[in-house]
């Protein structure tokens, strides 16, 4: 059985493709695909979908997921709604083991990123035979190099940046572009190379905004000029703190990040920038759409990857790239650690090296 | 003399080069471009640039306008810092004619949208040779039948709908999708068909909210389902108004749309809606990159026209494409009338009988 | 009942999606398709689905056709083994209007170029509900404004010059680049413009190789350089004749083009061009892939509107575009005349005032 | 002094604009470029540019390279006419080195492939101050994990499969895409699975007809069915060769592929394939355009890690890309070894994984 869970991503259904083409080599194995993560085995009547070949041709070329995707509920966190009318959680861990028994599922490959692949220990733990693909699409995740999605991304940050600059450069404009990130900056500093951008705030490395302020100056000769600012969401001034809307029913609350483009765009006006500041959000554009060659491939390999391990019995464990390797790593050590933009790291050089500033007074 | 005039536009690079270039087959005439508007000629030390072949190779290609464009100043609204340190304007127009002839200026093609072309038609009245090119990615001029750019906005909205509809279903998402059109909605209308769009709300047809989630309804079973809804940045609710800020100096000011998506957003979950609402601005990202072919190839006529009407002789005109033809039209006709979506014109028609909802109760 | 004929394009699936869409606002109407254009219903077992709107959602971002199409066959020209072992084709109209009879098709919608228009009007002149909506690629149909596919296959050609041209100059080439277009240019006309190509060469303006040497050696200072060419397939020099070769079988024999580049440049070489000269063929590149925003609502526009004429009981019709109206036209004027590139036209004036040269000594 | 030799390939402009973006940050460093490879000194007049920041804006979007490329020429093997009209070469090194010296270059940045890095290291070797920057879009040096250019090579690939697939579903048609790959067949391997192709045939993997057409054959279904078939120009049957033609004068002369595809096809069709086969060569559209967002970043990697290899003094070495480090290797050991695909190899499996056949009878 076969599930996507957590926020969408290109190439989520390349990998779908890869499990399943793998298994259609055999005569052993059967795919189901379970609906919205583990939900369309919970709900009643459940939502299973069979999966052969017919029905996943052509699949690697669409974004999204077939199976849909959720970030709520879950096996160990199912909302319930008590007499008082407020919400709590149940643990229908054991009661969905026994349903994939009576279903006759032999083994389930969940694809979805650090909360799903907890979930997917915690039922490796219980005895299921699971396996995980990993899914982030800010390439946060320290146990494999790349993840799909991330390069679609990049490359639509990038392509957005290319358009912006033709404007920028016609108006002599401060153009500030937010890119995806919550913790890592990967995408941001990614698309600002590529993209040629001047000045690049991360997640990693909290931002002065003189320092900014100093930059786009020197980008300008008398009023000609532009300058392109990219921004993960994430990012936070020395001292300050992320932007955001506390969001979600009690129980499922977080932090929506948001809007830090537009408090940058204050902060260089408050500071004295007079040149005319825009501010453009990526948002939903960034994961959608269809997957670049690169993520189409990492996503096959990781699915035909996941299918052989299950067809080899190793389970308990994620799939991963580590260069130049696929490779299979215990899912107790992929949900440790996240991979997060070292200050000193090459790509960071290389930036200041073509002249990016970070907003850090390094450059 | 060249200039471009009021927001960057997919195109104007080309019609400069369609100018150019026909310019070059003849020996009589020299091109030069005015670096934003007519400001170039108003500055001290004046900004122009010489335009021969050399600088416009490859030209249509890009985006923006390498001649830079303002919306600010002009030769009739001047911006002039008083004692009391508050602005006023002040009417150049006599002193910039002088300065054109001194400068051996026989001709002037002024590439703009409503705005500009006022101007050019002020400046023809005081005797000024000149042509006007219009210059409007919302395609709300009535004398000419399209407008360079516009075809590039849909085609990017139309791209950005293929993305958002991939997670959308992936997450059982209504999206709503903010894109440009103060007064017309041609680019939501043109997008939402093209996009597959479930609901297009535009300023021409005032929306009930009501009507909005009834279609929303009816395009989910049960939990499953997605809706995608194109908006209009100037749409506005029965009985309602626009959304936007005032902004820029005395003198200049005027609202500056936007958050229509995010009031409908509020609007629906007020309603009643539950499925999750997300809102995505396209902004900048419309107006930016290379030129669709279309839009390449009616630049490239518009500057080859506008030359020949200069060598012509034919002033206080502006070229126009009324299909088949490229015509010249007085620059007194070109700025009276708007040119709006009639809610029972043939595209508005053919949208109900794609199952595209107005929000107006008729589909 | 649906069906596609003749070559694929870009937009055919948005037709099919139109008027189903625009079927289901009915409760009177219920819409199959046949696949390989007639040839479903003429063969046992007939091969015939069903659509309704599950079927086609999100068809119109889809190039190709979900029926099916092909060139072979029809009820008037089927293909017949004969004792012999050679071919020869029977009348099996009668026989097909009968089967329609048996199956309960109320109506015909056939979709499809010149030769399936043709089919259209035979079967309608023996009292088929038929209702036709054209379809070419090429743009060279006298009754209709634009065709669905042709905006497409300008955009695809035109990027593909974007891509040509930074290969060209790096290695100071000339570059022949071979687009669609048997007996009409507008492909190889609206690319070189969009493009910004050099030398444009189509069927309408019969070529002389040392006029398009003379606009080479001008495009070269020295031994830096390069040259752009797009050369329509049915492109002919003066006095001399397409190149192609003979294919199909008895009865469905035609002159299949090709070559024209490869000759174009051996002729160049002969008549003394000393600079590397390379060759593309854009083949079946220029008909795949999604379809540009203008044609998926042309095309959607032929599909509601050819619904509608069935509605109504308006047969034997073809639907149109005759700019600002989509009409209808009788099926008889339909299949009476080309739409062939004019040599002195509005598109091609644009094209010499560009400095484009049709190889014909008077740019 | 940098320079760019061999053929064209998407990233080299990114490489140029890393070099001078990183020399600008020191006051010690003026970056000039030579036209053509070597060519520009080696010439009289030399063609020598200045390169400042001004020169190398937006050059990361760009294909192609501004300072023009040549695989003619050089200064081991310059070409020189003999009496007898027939041509020679001479070695004009000491000549070149010389010559640089009175200009007052300081050091080379050669960017090129394999024959390049070879004169780089002729010249190193006699004492230039040299340093190598790889370029193959094929992806076949040993030395490096991958080069700029190659994943756009497989971006393009993969968009041109995604055409062609709407075409070979709507036709049932079997489509052969002829792609780059002279000795490595990454290319074809990569696009095949990103295009989700049925079959893949690269030079390293001999094929064999009888499999391709069982592979055929497998993928209809009575007459319905389509199949993708990608091969890499230097492809060989079991027991046979490439195909090309012999090219280039005396001296230069070497194979230049192409055709593969059409033997290919007639192969198929002699060995009793009965369905309608059809072959597109996509060429120097490989090359061309923009580069995609990875290629940028690898390139401006190249470039800033050169010029600080120049910086270091670090002579007689090439940067290369040995993952996660962008590394210096001596030049002697970068031209030592190709990287050809290993039969056996984790893609090549992936690959089977998925169903692609190799053409072997091993799938």
């Amino acid at each position: 059985m076969v599930l996507t869970g957590g926020g969408d991503c290109p190439g989520l259904n390349a990998v779908i493709r890869g499990i399943v083409k793998r298994a259609s080599q055999t005569k052993d194995w059967e795919v189901i695909g379970c609906i919205e993560s583990f939900n369309g085995v919970l709900r009643e009547p459940t939502e299973i979908v069979e999966l052969d070949e017919k029905a996943v041709e052509g699949l690697q070329t669409m974004g999204g997921t077939i199976l849909g995707t959720t970030n709520k509920g879950g096996p160990f966190a199912w909302p319930v709604k008590q007499n008082d009318g407020s919400w709590t959680t149940a643990d229908r861990s054991d009661e969905m083991l026994r349903k994939l028994q009576y279903m006759g599922v032999d083994a389930v490959i969940n694809i979805g990123g650090d909360g799903s692949q907890r979930i997917s220990l915690g039922l490796a733990e219980k005895g299921l035979n699971i396996v995980g693909v990993p899914k982030t699409i800010d390439n946060d995740l320290s146990m494999t190099d790349y993840t799909f999605g991330f390069q679609t991304a990049v490359q639509i940050c990038t392509e957005a940046i290319d358009k912006l600059v033709t404007t920028a450069a016609s108006h002599n404009r401060v153009f500030i572009m937010e890119v995806m990130g919550r913790d890592a900056g990967w995408i941001a500093l990614h698309s600002a190379i590529a993209g040629g951008a001047d000045v690049c705030v991360i997640p990693e490395i909290p931002y002065d905004v003189e320092a900014i302020k100093e930059k786009i100056e020197q980008r300008y000769n008398k009023r000609r000029g532009f300058c392109i600012i990219v921004v993960a969401e994430g990012a936070k001034p020395k001292g300050g703190d992320v932007v955001g809307t506390v969001t979600g029913e009690v129980g499922y609350q977080h932090i929506k990040l948001g809007g830090v483009g537009d408090r940058l765009a204050d902060e260089l006006r408050n500071a004295g920038v007079e040149h005319d500041i825009r501010c453009t959000i990526l948002g939903h554009l960034q994961r959608g759409g269809t997957p670049t060659a690169f993520d189409r491939i990492l996503a096959s390999e990781f699915g035909v990857r996941a299918m052989e391990l299950v067809m080899e019995g190793r389970f308990g464990q994620m799939v991963a790239y580590q260069h130049p390797d696929i490779v299979a790593v215990p899912l107790a050590d992929a949900v440790k650690a996240q991979n997060l933009v070292q200050p000193d790291c090459r790509l960071v050089d290389t930036a200041r090296g073509l002249g990016i500033s970070f907003g850090d007074r390094r450059d």
